[in-house]
């Protein structure tokens, strides 16, 4: 069912549609934007509070400003979906973040109008900054860039690298800081205190707003009025305003805050600013999820809340009649509380990721033991290596993805000194609709190759609640990393009791004689059902559940080099470097010949979609694993 | 020969013993400190104007603090000389920097006194707060946890991330702000200003230490008078004081800026600070080199000048008596240069290593086109690809341990949106006396694990040359790296005509029959030189620059892999997933079968040492690719 615009928004194809009209229509747009996305989503799903919280800024910046020639660049990117329908992708809009649809990101192949692709946070200043110096360094003076970033996006520090840099910088830069106070949780930490103060300070808002003001229209009298500007401003920063705002002290120009849902206002404000050349940043206050009530009021929940029924509210969960599987994320939730409550020394912590981890679950039980750091990876980790100095053991829980945001920090400041941080990768494989941005597909290989570190992934939630309880044992030291994906495992009854697994040490999932099957993490599931359909057929193959990357279980991998000459690798990562080839190192190490072959992620890169159509595009399916193994086994016949 | 100590510093084996000292005598032991210092270095080498502008900071908070119950965390680290020879090292301080003697930089294995060890920028905020943390979990909230940080390093978005965490933690941190403007080179970007404004906006100043003076002295009166500190500060800064700084803006209390080595004024300023608690910074204003002239007046120079008369200030330079090859950075250096000029879409970039990576020369040249972003990996990255969208050629040069701080922007800016970025990692292999945190010996496996990239080093100054002329051509596609050691190449006539080479295609370095080596990057000399050796004794090695990690040269390696059977890879780079597990990969994919030992980095933390020791260490120098060709040749005969 297609989604049917209101009469305004069927009139725009492109923001030139939208540029046509007249301004007393935005409001109207506003509403029938607001409409079809809420519309959309609710059938369709997908982000859903962060695109509602900035429908009015999109409407007036491509109204304002004359994009694609002037650019747009989205930071983190799900807030795009107003974006992208008026840039020519509202009749695709229903395919939004399925597989082979839109993507639910800006993306530079689908449009001109996305001009920085993105995914993880607080690129957006760094990126449109490179822009404007390019367009000042090609003497293009009157071409606009202009990035948007949430306050939570504010934290991490490529944003702040990003700021002194433009600070400094003769670029023609507006950054819009969308001020909602959230992340997908709440957004913490002192920028964030910072924000809500200015915001309330209303006799610092009230002479800001004057002097902005009078700044603004003076500079639209041309090149002479500029120079009167600059004098103006340069004496007054001489007196009050210098040193008066995080954001002046780093030599942006500040304007606002200004309510980010008047449009009307809005689109005076960016006219103004047009005109006011030097890198500058406009604060506007925000609600995620504006216009539909109950997102309003929970915005955690109704970031991303699958499909619902637009009128009640009730989001569609599936019901079963038997008990199903948990998420990943749960098990190590619930896990880590009851490992806490054993061994004083646990602690938690995650980068803005409280309800995506599980952590909140700890966070709500022992709030004193439990850190959301904010969306700052780098820092997550460093934190983690100091309180592993006292003596503590933390477990730093973060997405495979965003963990190579923090590789330096994790070999630096944990392995190199040899630290017992408990690393937890979620969303490690592929991540899904998300698409290629937050796909963790690299982490076995910039992690194996990292000294000091056991790199670790679970096939089940037993064995992940095992792998935790051996982390934080006494006697097990170092660093020690568990990857596991996304989504559901496979044990309805997850809650076994804990058993120590010796480090190093892999599974025999089944025996078998034709051939070996080595496996590691969840994607082993995939071969166990390989195998069942295979015995059907006759062909009886070994499996084997790693468990380990690092350190190999040696002593299985020669018993299985010594007993077959066919082996199969499976991973859910990507195959350059990877588990496969660690099982290649070990077999070259200790001179075995067999026949190998590695299923995985391949060299390049993989789009959006449900994991399960990505795993049967890499092949590693069960349809696939078994295509592969008849190819292996028919070798061997013929040979 | 052995420095003499003053006869002050003579007296000093632990902080126990400075402690013992009058505080009238600090002057003095300040003077003798800097004095062994300049003694040290100028005989043995090492950084020299960092630690020389911190003697009196480093004395003062030995003094004032119970070290190491009270923990100093070293941002950096190359500044703690002075730290570690009033900590128990003064006697063994000659062997600084060398194989198996002490470490320029803390490091926690090497005393209780090194909190936290470190070697690049920025951790130390962070890891005192987790340290800060941990004591408040534990209630021990006496101890202290101060992190010295420069302003350079303050630039690096790390820094920033743990500012907004530790701004709203209730921890007992105090971070002392070290500002000499410096980094290596100058340090730049708008906090630089911002500070400047600060030390030299005299009116703020004064009455910020009035403030700081009262509350100071009032707080030490005992809890009640705490209690009436925090009072008098919340109301003022209710008024006057509000959002009036940038540091303040984060919630962190800001002192100073004070003289940095008035040691008296330090000492009382430091005491007072104990007892305000709460997250706080002390902003100190220093002089890089401070107490030896020449340092003083060029900074970058004298950062790590080498060798000197400390008399003369002249620094001690080999001679030699033919034209010798040049380093490596020169080559980069240089050929930037004359690319850009040919090629007006060349940009470079550096994060703040203009003179490490010799991008002086073109900022130098060609201003408007080089781009020092000072300390700050991350933005280096995103904002080259913001400059690759608008169809520019950015070179973006980076240590390849600096590179691991900006892993998550080659994955997530570059590679993914396929953007044309040029990397030059410089310093790739060991670094030599810095030791393991400045070692690149991770990015062959972090990067030829990126889709869309391609991964090559150079054997020689032309071959580099080349590669660089090659990754700017237009028909070139995409991201391209380049990875190159340390240190001098091996052609003293290197200017050398450009070529084009074509992507993923290796060079026969000479043909053979007994068995094949397969080298990438400058350590490809060595086996030149042990081939020449072999041949000596009567064993024929063919050799193979492979220049590509990726794309492999396949038409190479069908070639070796269908003609021997034993096969020796090379690389100055870990084992762990490196280019020798690429060569077992196409070997597995192709069902080949041969004898193939990796000679790498093991994965092992390798400590400092000079390059050529720590390559004898791992067993790929000259001798140790002769013996494991040995061992293979002889294993061949007994077969």
């Amino acid at each position: 069912m297609l989604i049917k615009p209101g009469p305004l928004l069927a009139q725009i194809e492109t923001p030139e549609d939208l540029r046509k009209l007249d301004s007393s229509q935005l409001y109207q747009v506003c509403t029938e934007l607001r409409q079809f996305i809420i519309d959309n989503v609710s059938i369709y799903g997908g982000h859903f509070g962060a695109s509602l919280g900035v429908v009015e800024l999109t409407i007036a910046l491509h109204y304002v400003f004359n994009t694609p020639s002037d650019q747009l660049v989205w930071d983190v990117g799900h807030q795009a979906y107003g974006h992208k329908i008026l840039t020519g992708r509202r009749k695709n809009f229903h395919t939004n973040r399925t597989y082979k649809g839109l993507s639910g990101f800006p993306k530079r192949k689908e449009s001109p109008y996305d001009t920085f692709g993105v995914g993880h946070s607080s690129t957006s200043i760094s990126a449109a900054l490179g822009m404007a110096m390019a367009s000042h360094y090609k003497k293009d003076e009157e071409k606009q860039h202009i990035a948007i970033i949430g306050d939570g996006a504010m934290t991490a520090g490529l944003a702040f690298e990003a700021m002194n840099h433009a600070g400094v910088s003769n670029s023609n830069l507006l950054i819009i800081l969308n001020d909602n106070c959230m992340a997908i949780d709440p957004n913490v930490g002192a920028l964030k205190d910072y924000l809500t103060d200015i915001t309330t300070s209303s006799t610092y808002n009230r002479f800001r707003d004057e002097v902005w003001n009078i700044l603004g229209k003076i500079s639209k009298f041309g090149p002479n009025a500029q120079e009167i500007v600059s004098k103006i401003e340069s004496g007054i920063k001489a007196s009050i305003l210098k040193q008066s705002n995080l954001f002046e002290s780093l030599k942006l120009r500040y304007f606002g805050p200004i309510d980010g849902h008047d449009i009307n206002h809005l689109t005076s404000v960016l006219e103004d600013l047009k005109h006011i050349p030097g890198p500058k940043i406009l604060h506007c206050i925000t609600t995620k999820g504006k216009g539909y009530a109950l997102a309003e009021k929970d915005q955690t929940k109704w970031h991303a809340p699958g499909l619902f029924d637009k009128v009640t509210g009730e989001i569609r969960k599936k019901t079963y009649e038997t008990p199903q599987p948990p998420k990943y994320q749960d098990v190590f939730g619930h896990t880590i509380v009851e490992l806490a409550k054993t061994n004083d020394k646990i602690m938690g912590i995650t980068p803005a990721m409280p309800s995506g981890s599980s952590l909140n679950i700890m966070m709500k039980e022992m709030p004193e033991r439990a850190f959301d750091v904010g969306i700052a990876e780098q820092h997550a980790v460093t934190f983690s290596a100091g309180l592993a100095t006292q003596g503590l053991v933390p477990f730093c829980n973060i997405y495979s993805t965003f963990m190579q945001r923090a590789y330096d920090q994790v070999i630096h400041d944990v392995c190199i000194q040899d630290l017992k941080v408990v690393f937890c990768l979620d969303r490690a494989g592929f991540a899904g609709a998300d698409g290629p941005t937050h796909h963790g597909a690299y982490d076995i290989a910039y992690m194996r190759c990292v000294p000091n570190l056991v790199v670790s992934a679970p096939m089940n939630e037993q064995e992940l609640r095992n792998l935790m309880y051996t982390a934080q044992l006494e006697e097990t030291k170092g660093a020690f990393s568990i990857r596991y994906p996304r989504g559901e495992g496979v044990m309805p009854q997850w809650r076994t009791p804990f058993e120590k697994i010796e480090i190093g040490k892999g599974r025999v999932v089944k025996e078998g004689k034709d051939m070996a099957i080595l496996t590691i993490g969840h994607i082993g599931n995939y071969a166990v059902k390989a195998c069942e359909q295979l015995e059907a057929e006759g062909i009886d193959a070994a499996h084997y559940d790693m468990r380990f990357v690092k350190p190999l279980d040696e002593q299985l991998l020669h018993h299985v080099f010594s007993k077959f000459s066919k082996v199969l690798t499976i991973e859910d990562g990507c195959l350059m470097g990877g588990f496969g080839s660690a099982i290649l190192e070990f077999m070259a190490d200790h001179g075995y010949q067999a026949q190998v072959k590695r299923l995985g992620i391949p060299d390049a890169i993989i789009e959006h979609g449900e994991q399960v159509e990505l795993h049967r595009e890499c092949g590693f399916d069960t349809e696939g694993i078994i295509r592969t193994i008849h190819t292996m086994v028919e070798v061997g016949i013929k040979v």
